[in-house]
């Protein structure tokens, strides 16, 4: 087989067969095909897209490139959600699930830009390990129901090269390049349910409801068409997931919605994703699933399960008990609305930036970061708000200069003036 | 400036301004913009096309990449085409032209795959030099008005390194692009009238006439943009123009035409394409300049220039007289009909890869080249041939079995049968 010609193909919206497929995929994973090629590849795909078979196709190549995980546990599930901002549902979806007898085994990465990452948010707990050996993780899986491991180098390694040159190349946005590299990862971990929350607004991938849909259909077809029982919702992010935005802060929110304090908009969601894996895993039906899934929360059996998984991790279970136990900021900063005005939306992945920038993410994939940075949202949209009132509040400790987080955390506001001046920051 | 977003732009069909266009040419020419980065640019391009200012830009941007000439001459001519078999032209027309009056100064590239260079055709004259200096290069044009050199390194480095790039990654084919690689020569080379020559069919660059016509049209506007007198014309190359294919066999033929012996479908194209030239520089009507040109021909004028030319470029003027003094192949092999047949047409660049195969073209830039090699094209489409007759004749000196040649050449012949069998070869 001849790369151009692959090339040429794709250019001219020839279909390629599940060979040339596999064969660019591994020539390229090995470094016979270079770079400069691949990437006229992929921005031949993000112009002419790919069809379903030729996506399942990139989908198996990818997942194929690798290991793939095999465990030795009765029925699993796995939630994905397409990177968002303050996205804490794995950490009460997992327990929630589990407490109504699915299995979630989670393979998770590390934030990155604008978005956050479970693995990252779980080690804002003292103590708490996620790069344990397989034989542990299953262990916790069989006594917990939950836990969450880090991703293996070995797992879908082509995913991770074609990552990283579309990152560069302007072709990370095309909806089949995006299925196949979740896909490929969901098959690698071999998880039996498939629950994908697709995002879409500012914070997200997809940046209208329409093409997040068109992601979830073609996602929910590959993971069926792979023998996964799957499905894919789609969830808007003109507004964070919840109150609070970084590590602890998420960790310290995903606890009052465990701990049933605290209820609205994510509760809901959780409550929902919970149901859908549920139904998947055939416990029920959808109604008889919500119902399972908030008496699990109700009954305290999630955070139960929370606690232990975050002990069998190496973690302060105590947390549970006291989030004053998790990482606090040293610095805090109230910005506070200008005039009088209605808060319309939020530009989420500028908050995502915001937080970033507070310390809370990575910039490069060796960055450190500050555990205990983020953003508590004051203000939801809908809000009416006085002048001086506090629209969030920036946390870091890292950090004690607010000036220019506090200046990009107003841009991010979108408001309906009501005598309104420059908001002062 | 951020290539990443340079990227975005084109890929989202957004014009990219003058500025964008010159920094993204000159940092990939220092080499701080990565193949893999470009490459995906070129693809968005051939996808999503250029507007004519973006692509003037570009032709601007990679003529500014390095040197352009600056010759002390009145008025000098140059013709264009784009990559033939068995073009010769440029020795028919530079002469014929040069006997009316106007300065034809020549830069020209060598051949690569199946299409010929003017460098490698004049080299086949014993002791032809084209590597001279600029200052003999003027001293000659002065003198005859006609000179050939061969293309200096730091003309366009940039269209160098995109060619290159290009041909590796299935993003050769692409009006705008072909556009600007011609033009930024065109214009680097900075001779006053230019006519282009626009070759369509099975040996071209653009398979069919209305992407010729788009092609011509493009570089006519740019040319007169840059303010230059320009025309552009298309030409059928369904079949060779003209009889022979190959360095030496080329030459001999362009000889013919010269001296008066031959004329037909290659001598009305050379006066056609040499009274453009004496149109657009000034030497009286169309009407008119095609009598000039007649008469350069047929007075002897245009081969006087000739052999002066290959005299001043240190080679044998006498092959003017005698063509036996060029290289002549030691092989030969005739490639006859199997039955009564009509010929159609030929895939004319599947003559020029058997041409090359025979050793008279190159597959990588420093093979060295059989200057006797190439085909004899005794049959022109519309031919009724008997079974026996000769199609063509295959000329070699470093190739003595014409088994795979032969083959191929048959292959070559489109043609409609008449009580046929499988073609002898």
């Amino acid at each position: 087989m001849n790369v151009i010609d692959l090339i040429n193909k794709t250019k001219n919206s020839a279909p390629l067969t599940d060979s040339e497929i596999k064969w660019l995929v591994n020539e390229y994973t090995e470094g016979s095909v270079p770079d400069y090629q691949m990437s006229a590849w992929l921005m031949a795909v993000c112009l002419n897209g790919l069809t379903e078979q030729e996506t399942l196709s990139l989908t198996y190549a990818m997942r194929d490139s690798g290991e793939t995980l095999q465990l030795d546990l009765p029925l699993t599930a796995d939630k994905h959600s397409t990177g968002g901002v303050g996205d804490k549902t794995s950490l009460i979806i997992g327990p929630a699930a589990a407490a109504c007898g699915v299995c979630v085994a989670k393979m998770s990465g590390r934030g990155l830009g604008h978005t956050g990452g479970t693995i990252d948010k779980l080690e804002s707990i003292k103590g708490f390990r996620t790069d344990m050996p397989l034989a542990e993780f299953e262990k916790i899986l069989r006594e917990t129901g939950f836990s969450v491991i880090s991703q293996s180098g070995n797992l879908c390694p082509a995913d991770k090269k074609i990552y990283a040159l579309r990152n560069s190349t302007g072709t990370v946005n095309s909806i089949p390049l995006i299925c196949a590299s979740i896909m490929s990862k969901k098959l690698a971990t071999n998880a039996d349910c498939l629950v994908l929350d697709v995002k879409y607004g500012s914070g997200a991938f997809m940046k209208t409801r329409s093409d997040a849909e068109k992601l979830a259909a073609l996602m929910e077809k590959i993971g069926k068409a792979a023998g996964k029982k799957c499905r894919a919702v789609v969830t808007d992010m003109d507004m964070p997931l919840g109150i609070n935005i970084g590590n602890a802060l998420e960790v310290e929110e995903a606890i009052d919605i465990l701990s049933g304090k605290t209820k609205g908009r994510l509760y809901d969601i959780c409550i929902g994703l919970t149901a859908d894996i549920l139904e998947l895993a055939g416990k029920g039906s959808y109604d008889e699933c919500v119902d399972m899934a908030k008496e699990a929360i109700s009954s305290g059996k999630a955070l139960d399960i929370f606690r232990r998984t975050i002990e069998l991790h190496g973690g302060n279970p105590d947390v549970c008990e006291d989030t004053l136990l998790l990482p606090h900021a040293r610095f805090t900063y109230k910005v506070k609305a200008a005039c009088d005005m209605k808060i319309s939306s939020f530009d989420t992945e500028e908050l995502g930036m915001v937080s970033l920038l507070l310390g809370a993410g990575r910039i490069a994939k060796d960055d450190r970061i500050d555990m205990s940075a983020g953003i508590i949202m004051n203000t939801q949209p809908g809000d009416v708000l006085n002048a001086g009132d506090t629209m969030m509040t920036l946390c870091s400790t890292v950090c004690s200069d607010f000036s220019d987080a506090a200046m990009r955390a107003v841009k991010a506001v979108r408001f309906e003036k009501i005598n309104c001046q420059p908001p002062l920051t």
